[in-house]
């Protein structure tokens, strides 16, 4: 169980001037990381506090079901904005160097094909658009997540996070569909390719690392994946 | 995006006298689980052959929304699976090798108090319990999900995972609580701790492959987690 | 806020052999209604203890949240039980009365395609199938819901109620989708049409009622609708 | 099925001032009102022209399934805005009449506690608070809801809706949870207690239309409740 207490940073795009998305939205959306970063922990000290002989597991209704469930929407809260915040101050532009080269070999259409699909996935997500590295078959993918936690899925690494909750773009741009499509014209504007290009970096380490990690299990030793 | 096409197989489980689950219960959930990766593979086809320039993104509804979510139904279905039957046709009893040793470091309580708390979830559970290792900080952590897709997180590969929809243990055991206690018993009689700490041992391998990757992300150089 | 204590009852469908479904399902049946009205009143004694001047509100995690949360699902899954064994230990056969009726008006292709529509929805849903009334405009429509809680609709009374939880059909005719839809059809065959008939009175009662308790809300009058 | 096709209406309130909630705000939220009436009647049409003898029911996956469970996100969508607007643009202050009265009587602490429990509420919510009636015993409960229609209930007719998307108020007052704090009492400086009356006289009006509509069902008939 993780004890660890979490805390929030000021990642450098916080003293930066970004194109489109103001001061004022980020400084509100550094608030919203501080309390997912509080949440976290809170949760973690009650799951770690749990007599588990003595407390009651149901799933209708119970703490600890309760703690669980919403832990997760406190954890990737926390881990979507650590992402989030941490690639965008860049110069933005086109996609550069691994993570170009993977969507181009990826998609159908390559990397102009997936620049407009990533696009359409932003108006059709409630919450965040993930683009993720599966560690599984080295696929990468858009997904749509509703929320901080729905729709997430495991064996993955995100390399790119674009948050689409309305306080990522309501001041800014108007909670509007058009307003949105803006604001995500304007993360584009702001984001770093290279920091995108690191965390690609290390899903693809993660991938290497897990197979050499001795014994495959018996489904990738019978190809028949 | 993943173009491979998923193909269900027999786990050596399914050759095996389990004891408690029976072997009814393993061929219906054969079914669900070739239903899991039909599914997958129906869903890729369809984002695949959608056209990107055309097609509406919109949140309220919209084919590409659809698709994308019910997706992470069809995969984690599919994953989930994969992971439980893998493990299934073990000796059973007391966790051994790494998977006890990590347990016995991180859980306050050790080995003895995880046991008891890894089977409050189960019952607090409404789909799966996921025994899963954190990419990030190495912790390890009892997921509750409530469905195949509900909960899941990313950054994490899961060592053990428990399924505790009701195709699991209804005809066996009876669709009760308590049937669903007997069945997590029988789980465990069931489990194969090596190949638990096979995906372990991958899952460290992971994390020490993502490390070697070149520049961590700005964050975990300033050591401030 | 509601005080009373629920209390799980026998209604006549424990008493007669029905057709299909067997006495150990209904009993297993019998135990998850009991722990919806057990955790009912536990949400209700909770909400009804909290200190409102005192207590945190988060929506990220906070007591108040989780059990106003996990409330609704105790309470549907009482009520959707409720209507459920209600209408059990009928006759089954073709819908008769006002129901078939509204049904020949309402569903394009009429009472035929209704037939056809609902037993496709059992298929597609995840935990229930609810034909509910509406009561702004007096429409019936075949609700999905993918738990006892999710994507439940307001201003809707339900006339009539299908589990397909795993729990309703996993012993009698195996977790997989064949087996589902034999459990349907078991279903239809012991169904009480009159019972159904009684609950649509209700809602059309409810909704004649509502027309008549004075003003209209400003919409209806513009007749805007 | 319904077939109507349901239209955005100008409500009174967007020709006032009103207390803190701005014209671009107002205007910004109408178009996302028009976009859930749009999305309403697309996703009544699709399931008006499926063609049920044919048509795929797949709990995974389906086209059904899709436009069913989003079919209810836009319709809530669309009702929970009709209910907001429609209470919005009077002279606040405190709860008057029935619906004072009742709360008075419901409430533990009465009113004043009810006063607090609603604004902890709105902080603990994802979506929406909705002050409900509930047609089986006639209580009345704030209902938390994450989203247009997460944790709906039915057998409820809604008197007071209180949206706390962040679209509701990240213009006037930040996406922050102090933001939504001055927001909701801003809300409430412009509620129409006239008009939340008058839905409360339709919903208990709905109930007493239910209750002369004949026979009771069963279990109301034996006072078991």
């Amino acid at each position: 169980m993780p004890w660890d207490d979490l805390s929030a940073q000021r990642f450098p795009a916080f003293d930066k001037e970004l194109d489109g998305i103001s001061k004022q939205t980020m400084e509100d959306h550094f608030k919203l990381y501080e309390g997912y970063a509080k949440k976290t922990n809170e949760c973690r000290k009650r799951l770690n506090d749990f007599d588990y002989a003595q407390i009651e597991g149901n799933q209708v209704f119970s703490d600890l079901r309760a703690v669980s469930v919403d832990y997760t929407f406190a954890l990737l809260g926390f881990k979507n904005h650590e992402t989030y915040f941490g690639h965008l101050g860049g110069a933005g532009g086109e996609p550069t160097g691994r993570f170009a080269e993977l969507m181009e070999e990826e998609y159908k259409g390559g990397l102009a094909n997936w620049s407009q699909a990533v696009r359409k996935a932003t108006s059709a997500a409630r919450g965040w658009v993930m683009v993720g590295y599966d560690l599984n078959d080295g696929s990468i993918f858009n997904y749509i997540m509703d929320s901080q936690n729905l729709w997430a899925v495991y064996n993955m690494v995100p390399v790119l996070a674009i948050d689409v909750y309305e306080h990522a773009y309501a001041r800014d741009f108007g909670a509007s569909a058009d307003g949105r499509k803006q604001y995500v014209e304007a993360f584009f504007r702001n984001v770093d390719w290279e920091h995108v290009n690191r965390q690609l970096m290390q899903a693809e380490g993660a991938r290497q690392g897990a197979a050499q990690a001795g014994l495959e299990p018996k489904r990738e030793q019978a190809g028949a994946r």
